[in-house]
């Protein structure tokens, strides 16, 4: 297959990467690194990134920020920039994406665990992770020539918490969450919320 | 109690200020009738309409605008126009009229089911309505004072229904559905989704 990766210099797109590569044609996109640029806030770079990069069969999306912090710090446009970024760049990759990618093809997007487990201050991305998760139950309807579409939910990452000093959670490692990309992407679900507990 | 009801001249919003009026003084508040004006897509106008508008113990929302469509339909400003309207208009309705409601207040607002259960044109109000419940279940984590938030998600409404001429289905009678919202207004649950079916 030829799989077009969105954000795999991350910690979770990286082993993503090494995962799918073993029997894969892998193209790194994000914004600032990576084979090819992608901006997925702007439908127009998305646009354009999807009429220039050729036939693929799937997508897989590890990027998209997000803005953590206690409600009185959350600012209106707090919100506006996760919408902007983590869900609708997200949401934009299937709209535009669709139209693009080849039959029975698959679109893998990322969520998080604060979507159904919410922690203070994580109110914007709770937000993010649980209306991606509705949009893809909802899309999945209108899909078309087979293609699938699906958003991985990771727990908290190992390499992450060590790197914030966290040493309360121990977190899975990223080759571990990793899994249920791959499982999305060669696997027959579709419409689904994977929980990457399912997939270790 | 004081209740400012945004949307009671809607549907839903006419049978939960029925419901409520019995036994509290209900202002009616929207962006083009009622008692008072407000419109909860500009953060600017909440914060007057909360500034002006004295003591309350209790906001409810049966307002809030999302776009229905085919994938094929709804452009990028169509989700963004969601968003600002029934998604960010009723979180700008918690972020802000939380600072302004009285000690073991509550908050009311409200998704829908397309939020669990999709059907084919509902992406955007799919994405509005289960990022709403992430929101909240987020939010109530940080709300001080006693103060309770809560979603509910009506059902399709059998006035909208008959208005709409579907008889394919029954729906609710929008006077069973705001039952739900007197149980959050009146009860202690927080951080929670209710199912209308579960108060009827």
């Amino acid at each position: 297959m030829r799989i077009i990766l969105i954000g795999g210099t991350g910690t979770i797109g990286r082993e993503v990467a090494k995962a799918l590569s073993a029997s894969n044609e892998v193209i790194s996109a994000s914004r600032s690194s990576g084979d090819l640029r992608i901006d997925m806030a702007n439908p127009e770079s998305v646009e354009a990134f999807f009429q220039g990069v050729g036939k693929f069969d799937a997508i897989v999306s590890a990027a998209g920020s997000a803005r953590f912090g206690p409600l009185d710090d959350l600012e209106y446009e707090d919100f506006l920039f996760s919408f902007r970024n983590k869900l609708m760049g997200q949401i934009n990759l299937v709209r535009i994406g669709r139209n693009y990618i080849n039959d029975n093809g698959s679109i893998t997007l990322t969520s998080g665990i604060l979507g159904r487990e919410p922690m203070p201050g994580g109110s914007a991305i709770s937000m993010v992770n649980a209306g991606l998760e509705g949009f893809v139950r909802a899309a999945q309807l209108e899909l078309e020539r087979g293609v699938r579409v699906n958003v991985v939910s990771p727990v908290w990452v190992q390499e992450t918490l060590l790197a914030m000093g966290n040493k309360l959670l121990e977190g899975m490692p990223a080759a571990l969450v990793a899994r249920a990309y791959v499982a999305s992407v060669t696997g027959t679900m579709k419409g689904t919320v994977l929980e990457v507990d399912d997939y270790t």
